[in-house]
């Protein structure tokens, strides 16, 4: 990973070879950047490179946009795509999904295709499959003009995603956050040692597992659930084994217990928010609530 | 169905023939308690066939047990159960068992009959599938002198039950109540017109739906959730759509709403209990306890 | 007191004699009134002497307004006033004013008489001595106009409590209620024997004590603690002995305990509404809410 | 102030003169300690000055003890106190009491001198008046030998954080943290500008202001409320201004609103502990508890 010191100081070449696909397929994009070294901050190389992006002609953008790979395609993944788009649809799961979901996705991409005439761009970074096909759906209503800008818009949050990765310290505004918290209401202190799960809910695909976590002597997780990246947004389910807990304290309650696995349900809208998601809970009640 | 005026005052033949099947196959319990008559009350009569039961020799108890048909057993049903025992075990869905659950079931009855030479006998109204499997489980473990005081002290409870059921007006202790009640607290009403359902759950055997209902303008359901019967113990989700119920009212939230549908996973073990479960919700947090 | 039928049948001297004083001095309401008998409800007689109120001269309502005496005033105390005046201002413990308040009162009443020259009328049962002050400097920014039809509204609410009150049964729309109910969550039960008292809260007099009680055992008092009247619309605070309910059941906690007496402030606003101010709590948190 | 690393290397003789107040006119103990030098950290130091006091014989400790004025003595106060007694004693307010508490003071001190022959010690800054005249009244129930224990133990504790104040960086653990923070569930975030104030509460004594704040961004006050010291164990209401914030907010509640101005009454019972005291509210409901 190169620093952005690093990044001031090497030759023009070096420059446009580590940022070449910052914007996919788009080294031009580094190469006008470069002009402007060096950057007191990764904020305004960034800023540099969509300054290039916006400078660019309608058609340098249209061909920028069909630069992109269609989502979730096994051909287009099997031809070979940049290392850079890879990841980014294996994290989203895109290389999972079930049948109906990949129907779904391969309907929607059709759809778009047709109607459009270019590859749907989404930052998938900042979504689940579920709120991607939501996308898909929203953006169908869209005209070119304003699916054009969306795309862009898009693209940006993709390039900014992977220039904070790419480079030592990061410093775009680009991750959110998920935690939680448990208390003992009982006992009036913190709940060690609760364990708990994050799922994420897909009506198509089933369920899938994004964290497991015990709670420790502060009711924390070590690690918050969700962080250093976007929260996808879309719908989650946290579970709590509080019966257990319970049950190691030797608090007596009625057999089956009248709380056992408690879920709590919830929406992710703001891939850069701060979402805390507490549990307060006795044997016989329990409150959660959106935190800071 | 007869009244307890009308038992106090028919002749014996009509006393025995109307009561000959509250305890299975044993209308000579009836017609020891109608030497008692009359009776003030339907726990009067009651106690008056229990006091027989245990009058009774341990041979006669013993046949008595014997006389019950084994739970859930396919080709004892189809050979012919008493009209009562038909309509518990299907209240109870033992007709519908998965393949796992009936599997369970049969590989139960076969280790309780090998061990005690009876058939396993439990108040099934009382019970889930989930909890009779337990209770199979847990009885198992008994002697048989163990045994054959719980099979007395079940079959009681299924006569009494019975009997409450069969004579105008009830009046024997031996029903619970299940009711919930919904409450906007970001508006400080009741919550009118919030969908609900309330599911058995059940790990072999997946879920099954109990009730289904609308919260009136007292942000109560019409009718309690169960009652007039007992609580079959178990464990139970009870679901809430509250995302659909702000959105009606104009509260503007998030896309998708952070809460959407609320799930609140509970069990009931006291079959004449009253459990009160109530939600206290705002588009951005709730709370939920046994109340009263 | 006279029933309704009793009411519908008596002679006409009778009938105007028994609500001459519904509305204050002014039997000729009820002499127009008593041609439309019978009544075939409370509602329907109340409507017949409103309309007779509405048929009337602007002079004869004025007549209405200036028979009222002033609020509070020792002067016109101890100079007599009718019996139902009498009850409503010692209820309202306008005869034990602090001398602050009685300053005010005086100021308010003189401010009043000074620009609208009729003496201030309010349906003082359905305020504090609080709300009474705020009800005067709101309605002092009323021109002439407004305010003969405030002070018929309000004859109009006073006359119908006194009605109420008069006739068997009562049946009039004019009672509001305020409850409580006190859920220990720490065990999942009513929390029986709880000490609380009820306070109405005041800047200028103090408090003064509106109910003491203990809870039964569901939770509850056994009488609401307003009831059967117009809650009086004003700041009030409710306290709950929660500290001495866990020591009794034996929770240990800490010395001295985290949570002692819970106090809750909340106001009343609505004199026909119905307010529920349950408690839930633990040892070490609690929770309010307007419920119902 | 002194750092650890200037006690560790200065003369005995101004070692000696820096800690000779630590504990109370007795210059030995420092001198004692001044052998073991050099210390890793203030806890080694501390723990080789309470060595000395637990090597010393039994009547150097009654010496110790009798060098100790009394509470709140006026005219002990006049002829002079060490600077260390008179700020502790003035930070407890022992110098502001109201005539029944300073007789409370006077009468306590007589007896227990009385009994014990020693001024009582404790370390006022664990502690309220009421606490202190608590532990007066548990303390007076003790034998000589216990008193003379719990005496050198609170000595010890008075030392502890003379210690932890006068030198640079502290790092004794003899402080908590009273700490709060405002959650609008009406809205889904931290209260921002929520007016707020902590009272000690006083039965003899009446209230005194310990804190005044106002929430920021993330609902919390920029301080804790309470830290960098002991807790003072004794009875606290904080209360919360939220009629305000709702109604610079725009949210449309009741008039007047339904709450207003929300009083929470605790105590703290571990001076080092850490205490959270949340407010999770709407307009018609909140809650609070023990969090951390």
């Amino acid at each position: 990973m190169p620093s952005l010191s690093e990044l001031n100081t090497c030759s023009e070449a070096q420059f446009v070879s580590a940022l070449g696909n910052i914007f996919e397929h788009s080294p031009w994009i580094a190469a006008r950047a470069a002009q402007q070294r060096p950057f007191a901050s990764l904020i305004e190389l960034f800023a540099a490179m969509t300054q290039a992006l916006n400078d660019a002609s309608d058609d340098q953008r249209l061909t920028l946009i069909k630069a992109h790979p269609d989502l979730a395609d096994k051909a287009q993944r099997a031809a070979g795509l940049t290392v850079e788009s890879t990841q980014e649809q294996t994290g989203a799961g895109l290389d999972r999904l079930s049948d109906r979901e990949y129907d779904a996705f391969m309907g929607a991409n059709t759809a778009y295709r047709t109607k459009f005439d270019v590859p749907f761009i989404v930052c998938v970074r900042r979504h689940t499959r579920e709120s991607i096909l939501r996308e898909f759906n929203r953006r169908l209503q869209n005209d070119k003009v304003a699916e054009i800008k969306t795309s862009v818009a898009e693209i940006t949050r993709i390039a900014a995603l992977r220039l904070n990765e790419l480079v030592v310290g990061g410093g775009l505004p680009v991750t959110g956050r998920l935690s939680t918290h448990v208390l003992d209401t009982h006992a009036g202190r913190p709940a060690q040692g609760v364990a708990l799960e994050l799922v994420e809910l897909n009506e198509l695909g089933g369920e899938r597992l994004i964290a497991r976590a015990m709670t420790n002597a502060d009711g924390r997780t070590d690690q918050p659930l969700i962080h250093g990246r976007p929260l996808p947004t879309g719908r989650y389910r946290l579970t709590f084994n509080v019966g257990a807990y319970f049950a190691e304290h030797g608090v007596v309650t009625s057999d089956p217990p009248f709380l056992d696995i408690i879920p709590i349900c919830f929406a992710l809208a703001e891939p850069e928010g701060h979402y805390h998601v507490p549990l307060l809970m006795t044997p016989w009640s329990y409150s959660t609530y959106r935190g800071s």
